[in-house]
């Protein structure tokens, strides 16, 4: 967001944020958003029923069936996940009005769509926030005690598979137990350090004698 | 440096730093070094004679040519060059030694020197400091007033060749003027960011099931 060198004023960045149970990435994704003028959290559609306390256009956009079929075939979506039988997906008009104004997009979703973001947009960045091992997950998973035993093996199993695609990822982070002030300041250095990328700046000699 | 979680303990970053006379990169550096613990900089070998005030195996490490070339045969060099008649090399066991402690190494040297270490070390990390744009490397040149008119022309020529060896560089930071603080934060989000790099935990998934 430098308007004072001769870089210029630059898009924002298009961050996936995702993570296994447990990882306390909700917490951190809480911590950046402290900053609005640096981070907004993207909003995504759903076909399923709000639960009681949520908003429309907080929590989700909650659509019709028949809308979110025509969000996909508009290509209104930037990826979309179809998930015990509701669609999930990241409306992209939002989205690119946020990159606009040079504000970081946080894209909170699942590994696959983390796939589908990075095979449309390369220049993403796709962080993965981890548990600092598995025996420390499944303690955190048992402690908050909001899933059923059943839910709990579910979503360790569910760990294993997000677990293998992270080498898909650019960046992981290990949510240290009570730390996760230290993470979200790892997260906004993966940030500063993806604003500083050469890969960015491709005309960068042209830019610096223009000036 | 961490040893508290399932990535265990981790050797430091070999950091090459270049930049064009007049970027500042010296004043950047001596705030780096403010903590010992995080870097060490790396003192480079020399065939050139020792100015009054340097000391040997401070600035440099003052040798002679015969000795200079038996490093260079018995590959005990990370990198060198000839520069105007003088050898300057990074004598590769302090620089194992410091990355074995954990600790990342700053390797202040030029673009050929930086080519070098690439090819060698393609783990390498490459950033390139900047002053804010051409005109003001120029004012800084000579607002300095410590080089000839002829050495500054020679100086402003050389910036251009480096600048265009910036697309072979991992990270360009802009260096405003009075902000040397503000560029060594953007230098320590770099090392975290690569630190968080799934590039390097190749074996993530069998280091989490393993804790």
């Amino acid at each position: 967001m430098s308007d004072g060198n001769f870089l210029g004023r630059r898009k924002g960045l298009l961050l996936v944020v995702s993570g296994p149970a447990g990882s306390g990435k909700g917490t951190v994704m809480k911590l950046l958003m402290q900053d609005p003028d640096s981070f907004a959290l993207s909003v995504s559609a759903t076909t399923r029923a709000p639960g009681k306390n949520e908003v429309d256009g907080r929590e989700y956009f909650f659509v019709s069936r028949e809308r979110f079929e025509e969000m996909i075939a508009k290509k209104e979506l930037l990826e979309y996940t179809d998930y015990l039988g509701n669609y999930y997906g990241t409306p992209r008009a939002p989205a690119e009005a946020v990159l606009g104004t040079g504000r970081h997009l946080l894209l909170e979703i699942d590994v696959d769509g983390g796939r589908q973001i990075k095979a449309a947009f390369p220049e993403a960045v796709l962080v993965m926030i981890v548990p600092p091992g598995a025996a420390e997950q499944e303690r955190r998973l048992r402690t908050r005690a909001r899933d059923s035993e059943e839910s709990i093996l579910r979503r360790l199993e569910r760990a294993k598979a997000e677990l293998t695609e992270a080498e898909h990822y650019d960046y992981v982070i290990v949510n240290e137990t009570g730390e996760a002030e230290k993470t979200a300041d790892v997260f906004r250095a993966i940030v500063a350090a993806e604003m500083a990328s050469v890969r960015r700046i491709p005309d960068l000699k042209e830019r610096y004698y223009a000036n």
